[in-house]
């Protein structure tokens, strides 16, 4: 998955082994997995070339990342002019965000 | 690595098969390793959830992906307070880009 990060998501990340991103649109943090309970336990923390980037390397808990109930938000695969989904989600959304 | 693309740039790496991003500080597209020869190949293109994001899986030619050399531009880790670099540059920049 990708998200946004600002400085205060970054501390709250580093503090509390929880990945943490910004909602811009909510305008407030958004600890990842808060409401359902898949928070991400950081395992490790890199940062690119030019500092401007974060790669996190997590333990999913529930196994899903995605919203959809999907182990990853990348599970949709372009081939040739179609896209085609990849794998099973592993929760019915409707029954984790209610 | 992460770079930015915007529709034609998306439109080239699926025409041309190698990686094309657009450069927002020089306004133009970039095919990845156009100067050093160090392009990368495109072997899959996945885009996420709600299609704002591309990851592309590719043949990184010459081995890294780094202006630094490094095979992969997330190669500091951030371990407790500090930085430290992981793997080693697989070619010396100041050769490759002249």
């Amino acid at each position: 998955m990708l998200a946004y990060m600002n400085q205060e998501a970054f501390d709250a990340t580093l503090t509390s082994g929880k990945a943490t991103y910004y909602s811009r649109s909510r305008q407030s943090l958004w600890v990842k997995g808060e409401s359902s309970g898949n928070v991400q336990q950081v395992k490790e923390i890199r940062i690119d070339c030019d500092s401007d980037t974060v790669l996190l390397k997590v333990e999913q808990i529930g196994g899903a990342a995605c919203h959809t109930g999907h182990r990853s938000c990348f599970h949709k695969i372009i081939d040739n002019d179609s896209v085609r989904v990849t794998g099973e989600p592993l929760f019915d959304p409707e029954e984790v965000y209610k």
